[in-house]
């Protein structure tokens, strides 16, 4: 899944500062910091670091995450920016509470601004929208969806926010966002060692689809999931009310399924899962919708579950794409909704089909449990990175460790599903799904 | 709201059978019984009772429910069927569990059909699908969303359905659905006379829309309220979440919008409530797009609640109706979603609206708490009424009390949002929100 | 239940002010204005009535609540305060943001004070501590437990108060509170109307168990009971979980068993519900022990539930008065699950009780839809009261309408679970519970 | 954490048959399957790993669990039984429910009995309580906490529960409990390998508390933290409602501290955590109750958690066993609420500890999603395991990946919480708690 990557961390510069980490001033053994020669191995299959070994080669890891010794930064004179990009995600309060009380409580930083609606608060014509951040402002935000400082989509110029993060002498600016945030972060850093600041850039991989590349979960995915079940469970017993019912879900994933497998999964009421990274067709006597009146017909009712991004080869070609420079969708929902409902009908079996689409209802939870501890645990990794004086990067999670990934590692690619890994291999297990493409009859079903 | 309806309530013949109710023969005093002469005034108004008194008039009063000292049935030999028709509503699986267990613990009835699919199930063409209920079959059904015996739309013969009730020899029909069913049932009273047959037939009244005439709560509502309120709140947090943020949330509600006004009280982010009984315009000074414009002009964001009977007038005409004769409702959500799209971009205000329609996910809810113990009350009454001969009615609730209303008094009329009552006047004030029609500035403005 | 009361409610004197009820001056044709004519009957009883108007008497009624269109205060001028009393109740934040809101944006009043603590907070020795309170601050309290203001336990000196509100000033005084506070409140309004003063008091009942006199409903009873289901739900997969498996449930109700019958009947899996309106034995061969030993031995599992102020007879006395001047009861619960313990292991079936005490996970919910939209009426009702200079009384809900009830008809009295009732009987069939006392075995069982 | 462990996994011969497995067949790359040799690493450290490589080691590693090629059971032939023991923990249905489906469905195993009420249900005197297990017993139990096949406490004789599996000739004994099923597994793995049956036993770990050594995660954890955190934001709540408030929550964790730390770390508003790991003092200027008083004296409320198994040094000594021969745990919250109560008492600081035990509410949930998916993971793992011929093993989860562990490298040892590790850290940055021991001022606080 990945190869040769350059898995080395910028920094500004040497870290010379005795750090001002409260907890770890008080740890007798120092035992509680990290250092930069702790590394945490890409693959943990014993053959793979074996072959490694054999060919004289040096495994490939991550730098590991946590509070350093030194630190660049004087926490004193440091001043720190913030800010939140593209949809919401259950947890951006969580991250941006967790940021906001380590810098002040755990490192002493006392000047912490708040970018409102995306990069456009950098922006001259938006007004420059900052917001003072202290914990009074952000001790209770962990129970409200969405983020307190607003998002936007769209790209800005990345000379006017730099213009800014100069201007205003920010040291670290933590970027919480996705693949799009992330790409216009490495161009802020570009710039900002152009004009040679000294300002840190450390990006917190926000994607509810789970589909960051180099990052085993994301935040916000947990709770998404969660939530999608419910979803499920309404379309299966919309199904199961009436017969021959159809109860059909779209979930979140534009280029990725995880959501809907996974959700599928939790809720294994479900008879089709169509994600991006599996093709299937309608027509064909192994595509949909006869597989589907297969279902209605033997077992009197079916639930379908679609990742948004699934079957865009139905319509003619892109509609565009929106303000964040995203391909923009077709509605596979709706579409299938159409089509499933007139072939139904055709066959005499029509009795409606009940369609969910729960998006926004999930994009705005608050975290559950579960994230809440990520997030916080996300965002005190960013913090120790920045104090740190590490820049390009962003916390990654992997093998149970919170990991340093240079950010060009990550950025323009995408985890998937893998086809033949043991999540799909599962999801067809629980919902005896098979080939849905119209010319795999011979070789797989027999 | 109702004038001189007949509230009498026809019977099968007299009730000579002492009751064979468990608690009632265990009860010292006989005061679990009710007797026919308890009724229950229409209006609690002392201005209206004494007007009555003066005119010398007896207030209009309903039958109370509760279980009679003698009964009609000989419940050994007594055969019952249960039905369940048109579309889900939280507390379906709950009625009929009640009714079971008490047909057969306190009355000792053991021969129980549930009829499934509606009443497709009494027709021949469909097999006679007929499932037989004893308490272990229904034991722990009360958790679940949906109805355990399946549901269906459309009408069915009445002949049929008479002739089957026939054969089988059911004493008690019990219809649990919405006005459609209603009428049905009262359809099926008449042949059931006509044939001379002794089968009574008691009605539950089913609208998720909490509109049933006569009936001042409906069971399911206070679910659907419930999780109406998660959407609103989401519609908010996505409003909030970007500059000039719309959020949209279209909640049941065909002829009244009982569900959108309560929701709306319960969850008190909402800026614009639109419902079928309240005109409003789209264009003009006061229309809801300006409206909507000079609120997030100065307040940044907002949410409208629709009810999806709201605003029909905007489309050219009908669009037929679905299986169940119900007039087919264009799609208003859809519609205001496009139109204040287009309209804020044209305004330069577009951040895009985010669109909920959570229905399905609704319907198919168990019932909460509330709705448990109402449901349990329902069943209970209408098995006391059953038993006691009384037929061609339904149960209602009215001023904290079960009561027995005609069928022909409610069957084919609407409850309402009153524009002047309490409800809706509490709705204007938590939301702010004026008169939205284009000539209604003169008057009502200053 | 209630008779020859005097339901007049005391006023401070003319409502000469024009009102500046924001709603009720845009309404043209003044309906929204409620007369205090306007009454609602205390009994929905035809029988009754018309055994009232041949007697030539006027039946009992209630003042009805809402809006006036003359007014007693100048909301320019008006100074107002809030404060809430005694143990936490899901809703005292939405009563305290829906009055500030009201008295805020419908009446255009200014100045309104949270006192803080309760009753305390009007004394010297605690420092007065009131709060300033506008919208603002009160804006999104409604989704958190708890009251913003605090409460507190414990008698104050009604002078020491009166003084307070004297030098404050105060024309309206908002108690949130239970029997106590309503006591309190009677002997704050002796106290200004012995020194002239023209300070209005409004209370609004709270208490958890649903036991006000004269109030069919109390604010956060819904929400209570909806938790109390889940304690229930969880004492019975423990008892189902192993042989002879008990789980008991103590919920609150120090006088009266509502909560414990109502989420008993909401959530079927209880045997036995134990309250204080029901005396029962432990010893006998009806009593508990034994009826449990014989559910245990023919159904393998048994699921209790009781009402702390069930029981209080096997205590030799009383355990003194808390700060707050209640009875301090003995912990029945503990109580129960050690008698049941030991008298289980004596006859060779110990397999553990499961104790659930869920007490402080009610009390500090948020308020549920229903007590959201409850509150938000009790609230308004109290302030259109309060500006109409209304006294001595408190908002009660009656036959779904709100209504004035004068405190010295409600207070020290309280409602209870009628045995012979509805909800009693409907409990009996519930559980198939029967009598639970010594010497009973005679006229009951057989 | 662990060292030269043999992780060889024991079989009860060479794998032969064909494998069954229906995805393996249709599966044409064969990629489906793993093999023996794919082993996963024990450590992610790179500098471990190049340590082993220099020392000319081969790193500690675990088999990877998955579907085998070959299998050694005959799936037309092989009888399986299932047993689940001790407490209950959130997803025990969802194990059953799984391991019957994939024996069942994906190979094709007719003969699955599920053994009622722990390993009593082996034994002659308690009447071998076994149930036919079929798809249709268990399609709809997991959305119910406990488990269908009940449970128990207590040890059985080893050598009636191997006769019992002798003379039912079942091929594979999945065991589903705790550290004491565990030693019990093992010790059945002696008897059977000594009468020489051809028996695999395989063990799913279970334990709430996620102390189960060499497994990074049990089942049900999460749920559990997830409804932790409602007891938690309870006690806050309460703990905010009065002045000097103090809100007291006791969590699970006998050994281990893993459950009230993450939801310490979850819902941020715990002032004090006390875990087994980490040793603390009630007296003395840095013990509980003077650090409580001061928290109470500068922020008016405070919050404590404390680990069942904490604190039990403050009573004399043991307590005895329970009946699966755990200690039995003196009761260190009702101990606390008391001593707690007593000080603040003595300091004029009285106002109630608010107590609160959420133990069986949290053992009797439903797995939440995250469980739903693992549990269903672990269980089709488990039933890989058993087919393959692998026997005395457990199913682990590690770095990732579903891993084999030899039963007796984890029997008898538990997972900690490492007070120097990031959780503890984190935990004492989240609470701001300080070290509780007497004797600790002058090396830790300056």
């Amino acid at each position: 899944m990945f190869e040769k990557a350059d898995t080395a961390i910028e920094t500004l510069g040497e870290a010379r500062v005795p750090t001002s980490y409260r907890r770890g001033i008080q740890c007798s053994h120092n035992n509680c910091f990290v250092c930069d020669s702790d590394r945490v191995l890409l693959e943990t299959s014993l053959e793979k670091v074996l072959a490694c070994a054999r060919a004289g080669e040096t495994p490939v890891s991550f730098e590991k995450a946590g509070p350093r010794k030194s630190i660049y930064f004087d926490p004193k004179k440091l001043r720190c920016a913030l800010v939140t990009c593209g949809g919401l995600c259950p947890g951006l309060n969580d991250i941006i509470r967790a940021i906001v009380l380590e810098l002040y409580y755990a490192y002493g930083v006392r000047n912490i601004y708040g970018v409102r609606h995306g990069f456009a608060g950098f922006i001259p014509e938006y007004g420059y929208d900052f917001e003072d951040l202290a914990p009074d402002k952000v001790a209770d935000i962990h129970g409200r969806g969405g983020t307190m400082l607003g998002s936007s989509r769209g790209h800005q110029d990345i000379g006017e926010i730099v213009d800014c993060l100069d201007r205003m002498n920010i040291g670290i600016l933590f970027t919480i966002g996705g693949d799009g945030t992330l790409m216009a972060s490495t161009k802020i850093c570009d710039a900002i060692k152009e004009r040679g600041l000294k300002t840190a850039v450390i990006g917190i991989p926000k994607t509810i689809d789970n589909d960051i590349y180099l990052v085993s979960k994301s935040f916000g995915f947990d709770t998404a999931v969660d939530m999608a079940t419910h979803a499920i469970r309404s379309a299966h017993t919309e199904a199961l009310g009436y017969p021959l019912g159809v109860g059909l879900v779209k979930l979140m994933g534009r280029y990725s399924g995880f959501i809907a497998v996974t959700a599928s999964l939790a809720q294994q009421d479900v008879n089709f899962v169509l994600i991006p990274e599996v093709d299937f067709d309608l027509e064909g006597p192994n595509g949909l919708l006869a597989s589907l009146r297969e279902r209605l017909a033997t077992r009197g009712h079916a639930v379908i579950v679609v990742a948004e991004g699934a079957g865009q080869k139905f319509f003619g070609g892109a509609s565009g794409t929106d303000a964040s420079g995203n391909v923009r969708l077709h509605d596979i929902g709706l579409f299938l909704k159409d089509e499933i409902g007139k072939y139904l009908k055709s066959q005499g079996m029509d009795s409606g089909v009940k369609y969910i689409d729960p998006s926004y209802m999930i994009r705005s939870l608050p975290a559950n449990s579960n994230d809440n501890v990520f997030c916080s645990f996300l965002a005190r990794n960013a913090v120790h990175a920045g104090m740190a004086g590490k820049t390009r990067m962003l916390i990654g999670y992997w093998h149970d460790e919170f990991v340093h990934v240079p950010m060009d590692a990550s950025a323009g690619k995408r985890k998937k599903v893998d086809p033949n890994g043991k999540l799909w291999q599962s999801l067809l297990e629980a919902t005896g799904q098979e080939d849905l493409r119209q010319g795999q009859a011979l070789g797989f079903r027999e």
